[in-house]
């Protein structure tokens, strides 16, 4: 028996938006209702290359396959791959070496998912915070569920923002750097923020979704946003443990028992509130298992 | 870039007993001394199929290479393999397809070294508890670094102890069933038992390792061994959670401090001691990830 390896174009071809869409969806869902393993994520760090990786696991009860992705970091440039295991026999089934694509694309699509089931209809205006690959993706994917009219992207870096700017003008996006003083209803953080980002970039915000703390000593949110807010989680002990959630607990800003799934939400729909809704999320391993296996079965039409 | 898969039949060849014995020494000793990074290892469960996963990670300090691996045990039938990752930058280097070769042999490998290195010179009798392949391994690998001239089966079945007597006989190793009247000044157990074994198997017990204890829940060896004995564990944490060493400090037997490191004894030899000495194994990333790098080292001739 032969292992077999699929490269990221092949990876590419295989997982259209509607098919990670949707295992996303149904995996966030799954997981607020108990049906998942997740065990607690592992990393490790590389300081002297500016790195670290990430090692996540999971199954969605039921699903053929169960999956363990590394996604690493070194030096701004991300990388990984996903092992795909039969979940009857524990058999390796296929490793996607995606170079990190999923898990950009599941996060991409976690966040649209969530930012349009929590925003109120007809919010077409989006600010951005972070530069990155992520910040393109996730008005890209968001755009994919909701039409998007005016796009504000804000960064530490003016250069990278303008950057940024451009590649979304360039797929008919009318985006446009953001000093803070215009702000939108629809607030995404993307950054590696390890201390709170300037509380008037969410003046204007409605919604917030924050993709960007995926490990202890990250901090995205300010704490004050949480007062009175509606928060919705990925995964509640996570969040708990390195969300932003957990940041405005530890500062007493919220009770540990305040926040709702994130799956709860896209299953149900927002809760009528009339306030700041706020998304934190994490990343859950269940997901990414859900969409190696989708993946999986797309290559090798099983 | 293709990402190179390395299936069993090569791994077999690449891996000699010579290159695993010195890696996991290495790691082991590299461990004791705090020259690793080794997160917990996760376990992902599956009740319904008999199976379990457990993923592993780590990395030894200056090590071109980081490892993730996954192991897993469905139905008794042991499978897995191994992502072997460039530790300078986030690439993956290569897939080990070993189908739980590697595992099972640093786990040999591990305990012979430290059987070996804790029994009294010249000691040559062995019993050991469990009949599976990692019993048959102990058993091969410490003869690899000592002569054995009796060796006794203990087993829940007596079956398959025969079948393992005969399996070792067919090596040249003179191996009868035992059923706990005998003993030796050595034991070594293999079970995947959650109760501990007789207390009479180790009544003429000098040295007794333990490998069994892989994930909460699991017990070997009985609390009262380790009173008053010279205690070495593979990781001071990991065996507290989860090793026999925890077991017996949670039974109020021995205090949490009183275990030496598994590689300060294989660096240092062991220390001056009269009484029965107990090696407790529950496996560490770090080693993994060392058998790994040698192992893909050797297949790529890097």
């Amino acid at each position: 028996m032969t292992l077999p390896v699929f490269g990221a174009a092949e990876i590419t071809e295989a997982a259209s938006p509607e098919l990670i869409f949707r295992a996303v969806r149904e995996a966030l869902i799954a997981h607020a209702e108990g049906r998942t393993s997740v065990p607690p994520p592992m990393v490790l760090e590389f300081p002297a290359q500016q790195g670290d990786c990430h090692v996540k696991a999971g199954h969605v009860d039921g699903s053929p396959h169960f999956a363990v992705k590394i996604a690493s970091t070194f030096a701004s440039v991300n990388n990984g791959l996903m092992l795909v295991v039969d979940a009857t026999t524990g058999v390796p089934a296929g490793v996607l070496a995606d170079e990190g694509l999923l898990t950009a694309w599941r996060t991409a699509a976690a966040g649209a998912l969530i930012t349009h089931a929590m925003s109120p209809t007809g919010i077409d205006e989006v600010a951005v915070l972070g530069t990155g690959e992520q910040a393109r993706l996730q008005v890209e994917w968001l755009r994919k569920l909701r039409p998007l009219n005016r796009v504000r992207v804000w960064g530490r870096r003016p250069e990278a923002a303008d950057n940024l700017c451009r590649a979304l003008q360039a797929r008919g996006i009318d985006a446009r750097p953001d000093a803070l003083d215009a702000g939108a209803p629809i607030v995404i953080t993307t950054t590696a923020a390890r201390s709170p980002l300037p509380v008037e970039a969410f003046r204007t915000a409605l919604q917030v979704t924050g993709v960007g703390t995926d490990m202890p000593g990250k901090h995205e949110l300010p704490e004050q946003l949480f007062a009175g807010a509606l928060v919705a989680t990925d995964d509640h002990a996570q969040c708990l443990d390195h969300g932003d959630f957990g940041n405005a607990v530890r500062a007493g800003v919220v009770a540990a028992d305040t926040d709702i799934a994130v799956g709860t939400v896209l299953r149900d729909g927002r809760p009528a509130y009339d306030g700041l809704s706020i998304a934190d999320l994490t990343g859950i391993g269940a997901v990414d298992a859900a969409v190696g296996s989708a993946v999986l079965r797309a290559l090798t039409k099983s």
